[in-house]
C-alpha cells in the first residue's frame, strides 16, 4: 500500500476544499473537516478522512442540506433542542454545547436533543468537550434498521452508539464508544469485499439463521452484542434518542432513506452531568487532594516538630 | 418440593412481622416488606421472599441500620440527594420520590442520588414508579468486588445492574433491569451447591483462567457480559453511582465489609426525563393519536356527508 504523509494542518485543508467545492457553506465544512481530522489524529480510521466519501455520497444524493443553519431552542429549565434542519449533525452540536453546559452547572444534569440532523460522526467527539470542561458526558443515537433484535430474524434496531465520558482533571478523560451491535457494519463489508468469513455471533441471514458469509449478513441482520442484554440497550437507544426527542427510529431511517444508500437521518440525545453539583460541599474533599497531590502539605512547624520529636 | 401456597396479604404480613421481630422500624419493615412481596408477586423470586434471609443477616451482622430515617436534600435544580444514613435503599428511595418527580416535570431531566444504603433490592422496583406517572427512567448501582473488568485477572467491578423504563399510557411499561456481570452471582452459588459446571464465559479463576467450575470462580472473578463492551458499562455504573455522587465503588463496597457476608453498601443513581417536556409542543400529536384511538374521530357532519356521497 502506497501512503501519502500530509500534516493535520494540510489533512483539515484538504477536507474543507472538497466539502466547499461540493455546495457545503463554509460553517458546515469547517466543522466537518474539523471532525475528521480529528479521528484521523486520533487512530479512529473508521471516522477519519475516509468518511468523506460517504458525507459527500450523501449531499449528492439530496439527502443533507448543505448549508442549513441550526435553530437552537431554550426547551426546559434543564432541555436545550438544536435542530439541526437535515444538515449533518455537528453545526447543531456546537452551537448548542454553550446553553448545555450552561444548563448543567445551574441544574446539576441537562439534556441535549439535536433532531433532523444526517449522522456520521463517532460519539466520542460529542462527550470530550464536556468532559473538557469538568462534565460527565453520555450520547446515544439510533442509524438505519440493519440489526436484529435477540430472538428476532428481521432487522429493526441501527448500529445504536452509546458513547460515555468521564472527566479527569489534567489527565486525559476516560472516554467509550461503541456500537450496540456485535461488529461494525464497516468491518463485514470490508471482509465481504476481501472474500472472507466473519466471526461466529456478527449476523444471521435473511431467514434468521446464524451464518459467517458476509453478504447474506447484509442482505439478513447483524447482531447486537452480548446477546439480549446488548438487545435492550439497543432498544433503549432507540427510545432515548427517537421517540423521546420527538425523532425517527432507525426503522423511520431507513425507510426515509428509500434505498439512496444515504448516511442516517434523525436525532441524537446528549446527556451531561456535574459532578460539583452532585458532590456539593463534598467536592470541597476532592479538590483537597487534588492541590495537595500537585503542591504537597503546608503543615504547622509547631507540629511538624513535635511529630520529629517522635522519632527519638 | 412440598410448596406453601400463601396469598399475597398473607405474603406481605410475614415478611412484615419478620422483620418487626428483628428489630426493623414501622417504615423500614413496610418498605421491604411491599418491596420483596412484590417481587415474588412478578415472578421474580430472586428478588422475593428469598431475600429476607439476607436482609435479616446483614442486620444481625451489624451492617445495616434498623431505623435510621433518611435524609432529603434539595442539592440542585435538577438534583435530589437521599442519605439512607446507614438502612436499606427503598425508604430513602421513597421519601425522594415526590421531590424527583417535581424537579423532572419542571426542567425536564433530572436526577436522584441515594447515598450510604444497603442495597438488595431489584432496580426495576426503582423505575417502575417513574413511568407509572409518564416518566422515563434510568437507575444503576455497583454491589462488592466480584467481577473482573475485561482482560483482567482480579475481581473489580460488581454485579452493577442497569435498569431502563419506558411508559407507554395504559399498557404495562417496557422495563429492562440486567446485571452487567454475565450471570448472576447466585447462579453460580446454585451450581457450585448442585455440583453442576458452569456455562463457559462466567467466570475465571484466581490465576485468571477461564473455567466452568463455580467454586473456582467465586474464589476467582466473575466476568462482565459482552465482553469489553460489558466491562465498559460496568466501570460506567461505578462512576455514575460512586465517585460521581460521593460514594463508594464496588471495591470500597467489599472492603467495607471486611468478610462480614453483609450485602452491598453505597450509592445508586436514579434519572427520570419527562417525555412532556422534550416534545413540547409536539406532545399534543401524541396525545392526540391516544385519544383518538380510544374515543374515535369526531369528524363535522357536513364533511363526514361529504365525503360519503363521493362512494356514488
Amino acid at each position: 500500500m502506497t501512503t501519502v504523509n500530509i500534516a493535520l494542518k494540510e489533512a483539515y485543508q484538504l477536507a474543507f476544499d472538497v466539502l466547499s467545492s461540493n455546495g457545503f457553506s463554509a460553517a458546515h465544512a469547517d466543522a466537518i473537516a474539523r471532525n475528521v481530522t480529528a479521528g484521523e489524529r486520533d487512530g479512529c480510521a473508521s471516522h477519519g478522512l475516509w468518511r468523506l466519501l460517504g458525507i459527500v455520497e450523501t449531499l449528492r444524493k439530496g439527502k443533507v442540506s448543505p448549508d442549513a443553519e441550526p435553530t437552537i431552542v431554550d426547551q426546559a429549565p434543564a432541555i436545550v433542542k438544536a435542530d439541526a434542519n437535515g444538515a449533518y449533525s455537528l453545526c447543531a452540536y456546537e452551537k448548542a454545547l454553550p446553553l448545555l453546559i450552561e444548563k448543567t452547572r445551574h441544574c446539576g444534569i441537562a439534556a441535549l436533543a439535536i433532531n433532523r440532523c444526517v449522522h456520521f460522526s463517532a460519539l466520542f467527539a460529542d462527550v470530550e468537550p464536556l468532559t473538557d470542561v469538568g462534565l460527565v458526558g453520555y450520547a446515544c443515537t439510533p442509524s438505519h434498521a440493519w440489526v436484529a433484535p435477540a430472538g428476532g430474524t428481521q432487522p429493526l434496531f441501527g448500529t445504536n452508539p452509546i458513547a460515555f465520558g468521564w472527566p479527569r482533571g489534567a489527565k486525559p478523560p476516560f472516554i467509550f464508544d461503541m456500537a450496540t451491535s456485535a461488529a461494525a457494519r464497516g468491518e463485514i463489508q470490508l471482509h465481504q469485499r476481501a472474500g472472507k468469513p466473519i466471526p461466529e455471533g456478527w449476523g444471521i441471514d435473511s431467514d434468521g439463521q446464524p451464518t459467517t458469509d458476509p453478504q447474506a449478513v447484509l442482505d439478513g441482520a447483524m447482531l447486537t452484542f452480548g446477546g439480549h442484554k446488548g438487545s435492550a440497550l439497543a432498544a433503549m437507544v432507540e427510545l432515548f434518542a427517537g421517540p423521546l426527542i420527538g425523532d425517527m427510529t432507525s426503522a423511520e431511517s431507513l425507510a426515509w432513506d428509500n434505498g439512496a444508500g444515504g448516511l442516517p437521518y434523525g436525532g441524537e440525545l446528549i446527556l451531561a452531568l456535574d459532578p460539583q453539583r452532585f458532590l456539593g460541599a463534598e467536592a470541597g474533599t476532592h479538590l483537597a487532594r487534588e492541590r495537595s497531590e500537585k503542591q504537597g502539605l503546608d503543615v504547622s512547624r509547631g507540629l511538624y516538630d513535635e511529630i520529629c520529636a517522635l522519632r527519638g
